[in-house]
Parts: C-alpha cells; sequence; structure tokens
C-alpha cells in the first residue's frame, strides 16, 4: 500500500494495482486435472485480471474464454433521462460483455444474466429487460443461458458472457512490439458524444432529428465486434488486442501497459464520426478529445506487423468489413503521443475511463 | 401471461414461469462448430434456466458448467447487524456460487466476482472482501479469474462460477424416478436458525457462545459441498441433484417440479441439528419448519436406486464423507408429504425461500 494507514480510499486504478492484483497474486500457471490424463483445465488468461477476459485452455481442441460486466450508474444516464428504455438496457447489457469476448477473438456462446428489480416493477417492463437480453444475444448468434434474477431495491444488471476458440488461439493486450501498426475496427466517440450532447443544457433539440437518432444508436444497439474478433484471432498476424468499452485512450493506455510500449497516433489518420464534429460544434468540446475519450463505442483496437496489413485487410473484406490504421507501436519511453498534421508530437487529448496515470515504467 | 394489463407485478414464481420460461423458450439443442470438424460447443443443460448451472458440451473431454449468484439484500442482514464482517461476505459470495457447481457434480475451475463498492470503503475494508473471495476460492481448489470491480452507490456483491467435468456426467434436476430414495449430505436448517435467533427480540445472548459460534459458522466459512458433488457425478448412480440454497423445501421442490414426481420424507431420517433444537426452543419455531425452511446451508440434495446406496455410501466413506437417506421418490399425485413416526402423511413444513406453490401438475 502507497497510501498511510488511516489516509482516505485510494482512487480506482490505485485500488487495481496495489490491492487486486497483490490479493490475486500467485494464480498463473494453475492447472487442475479432472478424471484422469487427457482431462486437465488450465487457466492461461486471466490470473492477473488485466484481460477482458481470462482464458481457460481445456484438453481438446478448444478454449474457453469469460468475463463479466456490471453495467454501472453512470452508463444508465440516457436511460434515467427515458432515451433508453428497459429493452435496450437489457441489449446494451449483453453487448458489453460480448464485446470483452470479441477483444479475446473468441466467438460468442452464452451470456449469464443478473436481473435484480425493485417489487414494484410491472411485469411488462420486466420482461422488456429480458427481450433486450435476449436479442441482444441472438444478434451475435449466442444464448443467454441462466443467472440470478430476483428483487432489489433499484434496477441492477450484470452479467457474465463466455465465448470459445481454437485452442491457443485467444487474443491478448500483451503481445505489441515496436515497429507495429495499430488499427480500429471502426470510428470512435460517438457514443461519448451522445452523453456530452445530451448531457448539455444547451444541446439537445439542437441538432436534427436524424443526428440524436444517429448519437444514440451505439447506446440503443450497442453492437459487439464478435464477426470482426474471429477474423482477428483466426489471420494468426494479431499481436494484441482490446476493445474500446473504457474509450479510445482507455484502450491504448491498456495495451501500451500490457505490452510495455508506447503508441503514436497519426492525427490525420483517425476517423472521426461527421456526428462528433457536429456535437463538439454545439457543445464546445474539442471532437478529437471526444474520439479519444470516455466513449463506449465497443469497437476493438489492435497490433499487428505491418507487412501483414495487407493479408488482413483482404480477410476483412472477405467478411464484408474493413479497419482503419491509425498509427504506430514505438519505443516504451515515448508514451502515448498524437503526431499533428505539421509532424509534432502531443500528449493524447481526452480523458480515459479509468484516469490512470500516463504509463512511464513497466 | 396470466395477470391483466396493468395489473400489478407478479411476484417471483409467476414471473419466472411466465415471463422468464417464455422470453428463453426455443434455446435447447443450440450448437456452434468453431473452426470445422471436432470443434463443435452444444448446450446440454441451461436453455430453461431450471437448473443450477448450464452445462456446455464441448467438443473432447470435458463439460463445462456455469452460473451466476448475486448476494441478496436479506442475506446481508448479519453483515449488517456486524455479526459477519466484509471477509465472511465475500467468502459467502464464493461459496454460494460454488455450490450451484457442486451441484452439477463439476469440479470447481474459477471464479469472477462483481465487487462495487462504495466511494468511502476504506481501503482495508475493500482489501477484506477480496480477501474472503480469494480464500473461499482456494478452500475449494479454484482460482478467482476476474470480473468486474468499481464504484456504486452501496456495497454490491454478484458472481459466476465455472466449473468443469467428464463430458456427459453433468447431474440435473430432471432425473428422479418413482421408488428412488432420497438422501442429504448432512442436516440443514443451521443457518436459517442462525437468522431466526440473531433477528428474535429475546434471542441474541441466551444461548451459550459456542452455540452463537455454531449458529453463524455457515454465515461465516460457508462450505460449498464440491467433493460431495464430485463423488455423486463420478458414481454414475445419481439420478437428480440440486444444492439447499433456497432451503431443504424449496431443493424437493425443485426435484419433484423438474423430475415430475412427489417426495416422501420419513421425519424419524431427518438429520436435526442439535443446535436447531435449542434455537427452536428460544424462538418459538418448529424445529422440522427450521430444518425445511430457508435455510442456505449449502448441503446437496440428490436422487439414486436404492440398489445403488451401499455402493455410493462406500465411495463417500472412502473420501471421509456420509450423507443421510430421508426419504423417497413417489408419484407426482402425491405431491411432497412427511410421513411422521406414526405414518401418516403431513403437508411439509417451512417456507421455501422462493414461496412456490406445491407441485400439483407438469
Amino acid at each position: 500500500m502507497t497510501t498511510a494507514p488511516g489516509a482516505g480510499p485510494a482512487d480506482e486504478p490505485t485500488r487495481l494495482r496495489e490491492i487486486v492484483a497483490r490479493v490475486f497474486a500467485g494464480q498463473a500457471g494453475w492447472t487442475e486435472t479432472l478424471g484422469g490424463p487427457g482431462s486437465a483445465v488450465t487457466l492461461t488468461a486471466g490470473a492477473d485480471a488485466q484481460d477482458d477476459c481470462a482464458v481457460l485452455h481445456m484438453d481438446g481442441p478448444l478454449d474457453i474464454v469469460v468475463g463479466s460486466d456490471y453495467v454501472r450508474g453512470a452508463r444508465f444516464y440516457l436511460f434515467e433521462e427515458g432515451l433508453l428504455d428497459e429493452y435496450d438496457v437489457g441489449w446494451y447489457l449483453t453487448a458489453a460483455n460480448f464485446s470483452d469476448v470479441a477483444a479475446m477473438g473468441a466467438a460468442p456462446v452464452a451470456l449469464l444474466s443478473v436481473v435484480r428489480y425493485p417489487k414494484d416493477m410491472p411485469d411488462e417492463t420486466f420482461k422488456r429487460v429480458l427481450e433486450g437480453i435476449r436479442d441482444g444475444c441472438h444478434a451475435v448468434g449466442a444464448l443467454n443461458v441462466g443467472g440470478d434474477i430476483g428483487g432489489a431495491e433499484r434496477l441492477i444488471l450484470s452479467a457474465t458472457a463466455l465465448g470459445a476458440l481454437p485452442s491457443g488461439k485467444a487474443l491478448l493486450r500483451s503481445g505489441a512490439t515496436e515497429g507495429e501498426i495499430v488499427c480500429v475496427t471502426g470510428p470512435t466517440g460517438t457514443a461519448g458524444a451522445a452523453l456530452a450532447y445530451f448531457r448539455s443544457v444547451t444541446g439537445r433539440g439542437t441538432l436534427p432529428e436524424e443526428d440524436e437518432a444517429a448519437l444514440l444508436r451505439p447506446w440503443r444497439r450497442a453492437a459487439a465486434r464478435c464477426a470482426a474478433g474471429r477474423v482477428l484471432a483466426e489471420s494468426g498476424v494479431v499481436t494484441a488486442c482490446i476493445d474500446t468499452s473504457d474509450g479510445l485512450k482507455g484502450a491504448l493506455e491498456g495495451i501500451a501497459q500490457s505490452s510495455a510500449v508506447g503508441i503514436r497516433i497519426r492525427r490525420s489518420a483517425l476517423p472521426v464520426p461527421p456526428v462528433v464534429t457536429r456535437v463538439a460544434a454545439v457543445t464546445g468540446d474539442d471532437e478529437v478529445a471526444l474520439v479519444f475519450g470516455d466513449s463506449v463505442d465497443f469497437e476493438l483496437l489492435f497490433t499487428l506487423p505491418a507487412p501483414d496489413e495487407a493479408r488482413l485487410r483482404a480477410a476483412f473484406a472477405d467478411a464484408s468489413m474493413s479497419f482503419h490504421t491509425i498509427g504506430r507501436v514505438v519505443e516504451q519511453a515515448e508514451g502515448l503521443t498524437l503526431e499533428q498534421g505539421g509532424g509534432q508530437l502531443v500528449e493524447l487529448p481526452g480523458t480515459a475511463w479509468r484516469h490512470v496515470e500516463p504509463v512511464t515504467g513497466a
């Protein structure tokens, strides 16, 4: 502990580093053999809780990935404002959980959902939550296989998603090396821009209806990038992967920290959704800060050797998908930087969800 | 829906039957093939969310079981009263989740824990929650492999447990048939008696210190019966299994409903913990009602053909364990009954957690 006894509580990144990591230290390499030879389960990732999911290697052709996500209070802002309904929130819970499975490159298999609701919630409303969960599962080809349903003093939503993939193919955050390219499956910032816009007193009603609909889309029908994740894992060339559920800056920090590298993003290569530009004009935010900031767009950020880019791009095209190459892995001492049009490097704008300090050491 | 539109919310069993079961109908038999032949995942239990866990058959020698449990507000009563601390509650979360894995006959593998805590919780307290989770995992030979940790307006604990077992060996609730014997791994009622005792105004302080410690033990160091579950699954003779986390009556109802049978319990065969008898004397409760009632003792209730009892008993003895044979599976029309000393049959006493109506039809 770096805090003195009796001091106030540490912030979240400090707690993760100083408490969570230490309490669960020493778990790596765990294996259990069930029922004799040929039936071992080995934990190959997740002992340190640093990736999106844990990976369990099962004897046989498949590995299992598994991760849990609780839908936070703050994420409910648009719901409490009446801009999202119970169906949307159920769907969102599902997408948030399968996004972690997508980031590991696994195929979505099953969701367990914890739905605790206030006693006075009407049946029809409760049913809409479940329908959102069901349809969110179906959208990625997975099933809801149970969980825990019952009463609570308010609506509490949490879930666990399982995925499976051929043994040894899981994508981690830790494999990026200097010189590789950094790519993202789609533009980021729209979900965060929606919050900035609908929260601003002057904003709401300023932009045309179709813009407001576009801002709500990533919240109402959030799409986990499972198909893209599977192509990334099958390609065999991706060295690190993470989803952007903590924002693009948070995702870059995640790979930089786990891989012990720096990352340089080119401003000219960064996709900026036009609606984000229009929101920035209304709210006075910096559009690039919105693109990097705390925006839950569920895209995938990944790294690979530059010579493999064309082959991966072809595999994406075969599946009617594409990606953006936005920067390059550099040495760790450089940290995370943005290369402006004129070539000068500045610190990345935007606030990552966890407010983690810039990575300066191992 | 059996309720009229605009009517008040249905109770929990009605919601489970009328809403949850219908929204997720039609999922059985789902299979996904990943990466070609020999890599299929099939959902073999859990589509209807009726067992403790879902079962995923993986190509290869192993199946995965997975289930989620949220620690309910009411379960925190002893914690709020200062009789349990944060370490105990973390441990309890773990035991509650692995009890579901035990009920399927699987070996515990991993826990994902959702720990959301109020911003002002001191680091030391937060650490104690995690240590309880860690040690609860170690007690059953499993690992904490992640989850979701962060802020909330109050302490919220939820988790998902994974287990694994040889393919096709998972124990379900649905296989009991008429004539089989009904057994339980240990006496029930102590956890519920603790609540009755500490909640009663006159109770606390009446019984000796060692009795009060015995009452708190199932709450402070709840033990999932994982070793017993594995012996049950490996025996190949058990036809149905469930844990007693909703109380013994709730467990009997679970097997009766899923297997479409009735069950007759012999009063003389029912183990009654002496401390439960002493609590009943203090609180004025019926001791048999405490044994059957809403008591989270995490024992396993199971059925098997009578001729296999001796063999199973020997397998338990080899592992330094035993079980109680408490009754017999009867035809469904008889429902759930208690056979008194004189041979007369009465309705089962006690209130099951879910307040489910007696099973009277398919």
